[in-house]
């Protein structure tokens, strides 16, 4: 539905219009997108991050720079979301 | 007062750290913090990470990324908050 | 619970007579509140404001704009309240 | 600099387009508008979406009802937008 | 307006009354009003409390520890709201 | 993960100390955090601060006085959340 649609197309295209590699390099793109999930609480988008960040090649410590940007800037109601973050990397062997 | 306060010291500090070099370079940071100051619409969050991008040799494009990502993140609510980073880049003579 | 209690009572009144009929038609009402959850991304509201909307007799069309002007105010963020909404118009087989 | 940018004139374009004339008239979007203004306590939007009301021939009361959306919604914290709007509603002569 | 419309009458008395003596004292209702009105970053809130906080004799540690309750909650976007309270402790003579 | 990080202990223990005992008693401090909690809609917030209640003695009516002071502050769209708190306290055997 969201993608057959003009306007769900469009917006879709200029989100990964944004996302894509530009001057700031894609991964440093998805670390902020990553910040921005923790600080809004959008625990699909926290979801959708990680995997950007791990298919970008990220490391593990640059994956927790970016929560500890997102929780710094939005206090401790973020912390269950980092809480799903490290849940997350867990899960997918990206740390112990 | 902020400063003199043992809370807003180490809060303070815990905020400088954060923001500061680590495996993602401070300039990478600061164009997040920017990011998250556009889509939150916090007004001197955005005066402050603009000087930090500056202070960092971050071109004018890729604050005009970091806006970008804002802005799609927050929608059309931040467009005002947009507004105000690109007049204060303009009054800055960071762009024409 | 919250409704033998005076201040629930009295708040749950003044958000029924917000959504009742007016110079705004209920319908409009409940399509405005259907935009605001999809901004707010509040999962619940969603789903309370989609029935809303068919009992009003709202068009597929008119539900399907109202989520746009969500999606458009609250940006990428929302986009996963605006596949729950989408993904409960199918399961009410309002959309294929 | 909003308007020359592609990103911008896309995001700008769909803006526009989410809230032109469709099944939904162009007076209630612009009156969902408002509420989501006041909502979302966004003291540009809330004048840009008087103005857009207006335009549309909305009444007086349709205005007061989407104002009281708002803060229906958003609750006491959005007073101070409502104050606002009706300020700017007085100034516009709108209401005495 | 807000005054004299029945909508806003009952929406002010609730909030009157949540924040009047109950089995929590008044004083502790305005400190969390303090607290909430830092972490959702609504200046006139801010006054507002810091003047019912006052007139409730909670004392100048109450008060900052209220501040910091919101500051720790909301993370560093609420720093400017912080600062502001502070200012406006300094000009009421409050703190030095 | 969380606690033996030097970012997140600070930040832990920041928060522990903002809800310590100080001049505010630790009761109406967790009461303040349950009504944040309301008001942010964070679920997970609700079910610690309404423990951190309990644990304090907090009576059944301070706890429902909490709730009412983020609903008033927060509006409509937090009625998901202060049911999610009756329920909480019902399951505790807190209310009938």
């Amino acid at each position: 539905m969201l993608d057959s649609d003009e306007f769900f197309e469009t917006f879709g295209k200029l989100d990964d219009l944004t996302y894509s590699d530009g001057v700031i390099p894609k991964k440093y793109k998805e670390l902020t997108g990553l910040s921005i999930s923790i600080l809004t609480r959008c625990e699909e988008c926290i979801l959708y991050h990680i995997q950007g960040c791990l298919a970008e090649k990220a490391t593990r410590q640059e994956i927790i720079e970016a929560i500890k940007i997102g929780v710094m800037g939005g206090g401790s109601i973020t912390y269950p979301s980092a809480r799903l973050a490290f849940k997350t990397l867990k899960d997918l062997k990206v740390i112990d």
